[in-house]
């Protein structure tokens, strides 16, 4: 349920209804566009409940075309911009094995016409007997090889002690699908300028996706970028499972920009393709996609890379489907 | 793990290998490809134990090319063909409601060009003080009314005792998802030489729902469409979670054509046009859409029915992604 | 939400409530308790709608102690009863594999007190090259075996057109995962006298299952026992994941004994006995396992059965825990 | 798979070994008991493979006894222990209202013979507008009452930041389902001398919570105790689904003792007897429960709080299952 708090409302009335929610179990979120305040919340109260509030303006049906009226987010960062009216193709290693593989692929994602450069420095693995990221170093090269190329920098911050390092080496600060609850580090992030892709938890429910943006928005930074990367169910035969449905509800319920992961929600290479379409055919405003000039040389998730021929023949017919959504590709 | 068969191997032989998978519990299908019979089981057998069988011929590593060769399938009924060449759109109520007002909708699907009315007579619902149907008369509009416009009729058998009515009056008949493992029904389809669709069971594995498409091939009867409607996980802002990578996988698995549910698995009439276009862009043989002339007087699931004009809507920009795939439509 | 309607409440206003309810999508089921008539459903509805019905009595918050007051219902079968008063224990194998070794087991089980001998003629695969099961002929043997020894029998149907033989042969019938919304056969078989052991559908929720139920005592059968034997999720390590908070829960919104399977739901031997002592330890009336006399011999899911004497030791320490609910063992 | 490794395998050796799994996705963990070094993995390699590391001194199919023989972990603390010989009960709210409550749940407990009191200072609380806790005021609370009570204190660290305040405060610090895979936290908690209880993640596999256990232990912290507190499913009745089987698994592939969380996982006070009796019977070493000497007057999750009374109920009578364990209590 949405509602539109009258414009007088004071800070008190808020928190007396916050508290209200809260008692109930109620999660809820509240947005600003302009002088309205809009609280949306998992549920729906009785009628004779919000009339203890009289400061409700009114009840908002299911996240009606009020809420579109958010003025869309657009994230501008070294001369480009992330945004709905446009559809953004980030690529790169999730594990960045050295300098000189990192450069290869840099430079053979820049022909393609790509900006955006993914590069993984530290990795959180389940067993802490697994290859763990080349760390710091690998930020280095992050930031020598995009300065060189004139790309942008997506990196993932797996820990808020990092975040000094993160800030001087990195454009677009990723916070992995472990760490959408990381509610610290968010928060942290919301106090910095740089813009964000927020991964969704792989058990997180589309509305606790939506809060936890809350905690990076509510320090200032709308610089905000949602990433469905699969959510974790019983079938078996895809590393997780794409949730597509949420791209339009997520577009519906915020005003950031919705990316896809087709690498980790399939974990296979020769899905890349038919859920790359998928995602442009769904109405998502880019891809962040693992690629690698040599897949199978990589030191990590060989089975999930691309090289850049597939990448490639996957783009070039992408706009014949963005251009229904009247995305500029 | 796929393995091919000598092409001499024995029942006997054949059966040993059976029995030897039965008994640890490995869940297995059997293909043939003209003189090749091959084995794709769930699961990996070690080298050891593949070397008791020396009618084996060799290990397939995780379903490539060889498997595509198998002839695929193509329905024809009435004059029209259900292929992995063409994209195909059934559309209707789900429950028809009334003789006029499922000829209304007929009609306005014939004028949008499409060929397949579905409509259902019989419905599974949770509660049995919901409504279940209009029953036997439904059948009878459905067989008129298709005759009458030159229209495919497709329409639910929800029973094994219905078999014979539902013979008589519908061309193509739907398994539903609480029925994708009543194996006597799909046995018994497999006699028949209706084409069935064939629902993916709600929790039911993607290797699963091929392994029930087994039931109906075995008994000859090869005309099969498979129909992904989404699947149960904890995200409930989605009536269940359409698994769109299902597509390229079930395509990989099977020569049969796949299509998709927007309907059933959003529940949610603004989501149809992405998850329609995403189906396209995932490279799916067509749709099955819930539509009405006058969604809102719908007896059931109103708030997941399009009407004509949105229909029209989706139609319209398909062909740019359709052809993606070099589908006709 | 559970209201309770006026008693003199015309067929005629309830159907309006259950239509209205209907095209809300609202799930509801129907307890009458003498008089009194409940109408449970899953959801809340507003104040105003709820005055839109006069004959409506009044609101029941969270299914509260007047539904435990609908009697509890004790089902007895040759001089045998299963009630919450006690805890049962059925035993057998899930599939017969020939006379003597279902006779084996059968009088094994016997001298250990047990009274129910379980038994599979007919068994639903998801691979149609599995055994399927030896067919009438273990019927037969069932029949025999119980009454030489005086046990009950229990098997499963899994189609209605088996429904005429089991009622001949069998004293208690289970309707298995597969089949929980099959139904027309389980109205089918609340048109019969005999005991229904109704499982849980492995992704229906306990609403859906409860609802299920309904089916059959709608017809006038209410000889119901629930079977908790495990749900699906992203867990692997056992075949299913046993929901244990579903006894309390199923036992609040129903009159039915409970009980649990914890064979089908772990698939491992070795947790046998901490499972069964758990479900006793949460209040279950009873068990129902898969035991043979010689398990490795089995025809299937020998990894999951566990023989007599494991069985006996899970029974003889059972009692401490099964007096804690007051039950008799 | 486990495999036991030669004892003079040098760490070359093992690298290459973990290097060959790694490239391979198969996750995996290690474990020494004495000499013996042993290295367990989800997913089993072909014999082929095996041969490829000499070194490996023999494979050990399924997690059998020997890794029983991995000395069981008994951890002290201020005078008490907690293993699995015993049962321990963790209880008190699950936020810390003000220091008279907390003092007022502290001495109830304490009469109750309850030695261990768990409070909790900072909440991870999925929307930034929902009550955050009373943060370090909390703590100090904590420590005042459990010194002056002789209790010993238990309290959840939500970030890395804060572990030198808790490492001061706090006797037995908790992680919570969303850290679970927070690894940097977890490898400093394997730096310091602080019993932890690691909680499962709401949506992690079990063989993903054993291997984040081993982030912990191999600093040389093995002062482990797991904590199922139920997990993500479709079921809705519930907060989470309690995955009961968890129990006798992780204490055949851990030596840590693991107990239950009723609370977290119901959500509804209701359910907390049937659950802590089931977990009992399921052989669990002890509960963490939220209990409150005046639940209604709770800042948080009310409806899942039981009272002094409740709580001393389900203790009375637990004695007759954990004997059948051989625990004391």
């Amino acid at each position: 349920m949405l509602i539109l708090l009258d414009k007088v409302t004071s800070g008190k009335d808020f928190k007396e209804l916050a508290r209200y929610l809260d008692n109930r179990g109620i999660e809820f979120f509240v947005w600003k566009d302009g002088m309205n305040r809009f609280v949306g919340m998992a549920g729906t109260l009785p009628q004779e409940d919000l009339e203890r509030f009289p400061f409700i303006e009114r009840v908002i049906e299911d996240y009606p075309p009020e809420i579109e009226r958010l003025a869309e987010k657009r994230i501008e960062i070294k001369g480009r911009t992330i945004s709905r009216d446009s559809f953004t193709v980030i690529a790169g290693p999730c594990t960045i094995d050295s300098r000189e593989e990192l450069y290869r692929t840099a430079t053979a994602l820049k022909e393609l016409g790509i900006d955006f450069l993914r590069g993984g420095a530290y990795k959180l693995r389940s067993s802490p007997h697994s290859y763990q990221g080349i760390g710091k170093e690998g930020l280095l090269y992050m930031k020598e090889i995009c300065t060189e190329l004139d790309l942008v920098s997506v990196s993932e911050i797996i820990s808020i002690e990092d975040l000094p390092l993160m800030l001087e080496y990195i454009d677009i600060l990723t916070v992995g699908t472990r760490n959408m609850q990381n509610y610290r580090l968010l928060s942290a992030l919301g106090e910095t300028s740089k813009p964000v892709i927020l991964k969704r938890g792989m058990a997180c429910s589309i509305k606790e996706w939506v809060l936890a943006s809350e905690y990076i928005a509510r320090g200032g930074n709308k610089q905000i970028i949602l990433c469905e990367r699969g959510i974790r169910t019983f079938e078996n035969s895809t590393r997780n499972t794409l949730d597509i449905s949420a791209v339009p509800i997520v577009k519906k319920m915020t005003p950031y920009p919705v990316i896809i992961d087709p690498s980790h929600s399939s974990g296979r290479r020769e899905l890349i393709k038919p859920l790359a379409w998928a995602a442009a055919g769904a109405g998502a405003d880019g891809l962040i996609i693992e690629c690698h000039h040599r897949p199978d040389r990589a030191k990590c998730d060989a089975q999930q890379k691309i090289d850049i021929t597939q990448l490639k023949e996957i783009l070039e017919k992408l706009p014949q489907i963005t251009q229904l959504w009247s995305k500029k590709f």
